[in-house]
């Protein structure tokens, strides 16, 4: 399928600050980007790079007055995300190089005080993609989830208080789940098609069977229609945009994602 | 100057072939993409990584038939690159450890064969860019600038004994006259504004005075208009497409770049 | 001053379990590493990588009994590490960017959290390496440094409320505090020439003036002795040794540090 | 089985000069160091890093007078280096991207010159580790090993024009028939047991059956006993001084291998 994706956004800045922005989606495994734009207004200087992580990040200084960020894309996706009943856990010699650091503990992702809880929570599932679906399932049923409700990040054992949050902390509960596990679990910023309300969207993928699998315990059930923007541990490591100063105010910001034909590409 | 590039291949392929394309432009330093289109017909899964020179490559199998590429992008430049006679050697203790392979002879770039030559067309200029300088205008009166006559790459030894080459043999030869003056030089392939005739372009950067500049020797002066697409130690790093199989045919291309004013952006 | 570092552990394994570990002392801008030894008893495949923070790791399987590791090194260091009173802070779009996952918060230091606090204690310093030994000069008159009391890794947070700690924990404090203020800042862990008791040791790195200098809460003055086994965001990223299993028992663990004759190598 | 390694140079610098080292050996999947010490004397300070093949290089100044340089090393491999006849094939679609870049042609492996002669010398023989075997064994008889005949490199062509070359050179002309082939192939420089004359050696590796297999056209048989010190695409990459400037002279090198018995490590 193939989906055009908007992020808008306008900041008025008081004083001239520091921006560190990942907005320019990668190409990958999973999806194509095959049109991008990457708009900014006023024009200054942007210096591109790439985090430990692959993600493209642009850093930036916003002048004084109204800064406008805006972004869209085109970008085929497979119309089902995959899923593996019964993928099996890889054992932690056996686990490339690459995804080992998805095993530690992070900022929001405490998963060193989960050992208990994720054992008790997949209990008789078997080892590897099963426990993890084990664990959305849990979330969806346990933790409520309430769009809009949060501002400031909160971490797994937070949300594990509270029993709700927005949907970056379910996928921090779940991710610290995981690790707790040795199962690598990262956090996945982006889009989702027919997302309600629409807005930018986090979810989680587990390395089991030999590669990445999606999991969302916000929706019912999963299907299809996500689009990655950044991948990290959490999200300290996957912010949409940082900006390094007291005196900005995100203004205004719309979320779109639109089914387009292939015809009218 | 913002300007709008396209590069549009058609393949003919007789049996399935993998191509390794290099056609994502990356925002850096000197460029801004804020727009950019990179389409496939037919549509394959198409894997995008990162080489060893931080360009964007991009992975897939054609099938068998007519394929298509085709890539569109606007880019914010200055509207002059900048120069800096003067600008002094820099030690080789005192390099970023980045550029350090940039010293290295390579295989379009056989730097260690050219010591004397190096030594006497930079006689009695100052260490660093005016050395670079006085390569690039020894190249632009010694070697013929004949555009379309290679088809095949050949290294800077056989550039110097033609006397004459494509845009891409004068910059190795100025690379391979550089790196034997321990100078880290570069090859980059991208557009080039108002060139003559249209096509892909190659020239060649020099780190001296802590950073990277540009020099081109086929062009009587430089100006500006240059858009970067990848930059590696010779053409063997930084082709546009390499296929792996002998059954490709590339069948048309066509090279545009047009300046466009902000507005219609 | 030439070291000799000694660090020898011994486990009891019940069953076969992955290892990571970061025992691989690198040489860098402060110490330069002459001889190493790492020898594992029982013998058995290493694999070894780099992790994202450049530190080598070593991966293996230990068997089932005994299980032992033997690392000696003899290492250069300065006789003092170096101070700057006065150091300026760097602007965040003028960091280079392999500094800059150390301003992001992280598992065992919330920076998110400590804005206020950190104003609080740096208030009239000027802004840099002032900030930083304010903050250190803190810790060490407000966290207690109780070396041997804590097994389990706490956050900057639990720090605070504790008001006392091991080494690490008043760096994550001390990093926490840093970063809040923008001022990227890093775990260090490695041998201390004379540390009272005789241990493994843990301080924190901030980047200000343009490099990396040394902060320990735990010493009345920073002299010298410091030698570096790894760094990282937090002891999450730089641990020694992590092993993948719960049956697992450290059963001694010896840390040596002497002072060598040059002519004594 | 176990080896010491001894690399024992000293040279005369008549003029301060940049050296670049790459004399540190790393734990790989197939040698475990136990023990290494790198010495150098005078002691000037030492800045090492990681370059883009994974190797560690050392940095330095050298001052005006003799310069020394000593390593040595215990390490473990296994007896019999792995052979793996009719192992197949890896379709450039299917190979990691880190071995991509072994591809490509390169200063000393001209493989884009070398599609007919491959050709010809496989014919007959199943793609994979098969065509390697088959170039090693054309090596072996139809390139005269002439070892310590050679100061300066030559590429694979001039060493195909002469016939004879040094262990590096057949190695060059080994890896750009292989690449020709569309085989990522290596060079390595290291150690072997029992060379004759003993010096450090150089062979190559082939990515074949999904790992790399060692080939040495340089030895009746390969057996084993190969340490390796560094990888690249050819001598260019892997040298194991680079010294920029001209006033610098080799005045003795000392390479030893013995077999160690493990009670005396």
């Amino acid at each position: 399928m193939w989906l055009r994706t908007i992020c808008d956004m306008s900041f008025e800045v008081e004083i001239p600050t520091t921006f560190i922005l990942m907005l320019r989606q990668r190409s990958g495994a999973n999806q194509w980007v095959a049109r991008e734009e990457y708009r900014i207004r006023p024009q200054v200087p942007v210096y591109e790079f790439t985090d430990n992580y692959g993600n493209l990040c642009q850093r930036l200084v916003a002048p004084v007055g109204p800064f406008e960020i805006f972004t869209s894309s085109d970008v085929l996706i497979n119309d089902l995300v995959d899923q593996a009943p019964g993928a099996p856990f890889v054992e932690i010699d056996k686990l490339p190089e690459s995804v080992l650091s998805y095993l530690l503990p992070s900022r929001y992702c405490e998963s060193d005080r989960f050992n208990d809880m994720a054992a008790s929570i997949t209990e008789g599932h078997a080892m590897g993609y099963d426990q993890v679906k084990a664990i959305e399932t849990w979330l969806r049923n346990n933790i409520s989830y309430l769009p809009g409700t949060s501002d400031i990040a909160i971490s797994a054992i937070e949300v594990n208080e509270r029993q709700s949050g927005v949907c970056r902390d379910l996928s921090h509960l779940g991710i610290a789940l995981c690790r707790s596990l040795s199962i690598p679990t990262r956090l996945v910023v982006g889009y989702l098609y027919e997302l309600e309300p629409m807005d930018l969207h986090a979810w989680f993928e587990a390395y089991v069977g030999g590669r990445w699998y999606t999991f969302d315990a916000t929706q019912s059930e999963i299907t299809g229609g996500y689009i990655a923007i950044g991948y990290g541990r959490d999200a300290a490591d996957v912010a949409i945009f940082n900006q390094f100063g007291p005196s900005v105010t995100l203004e205004t910001q719309r979320v779109e994602v639109q089914l387009i034909e292939e015809e009218k590409l």
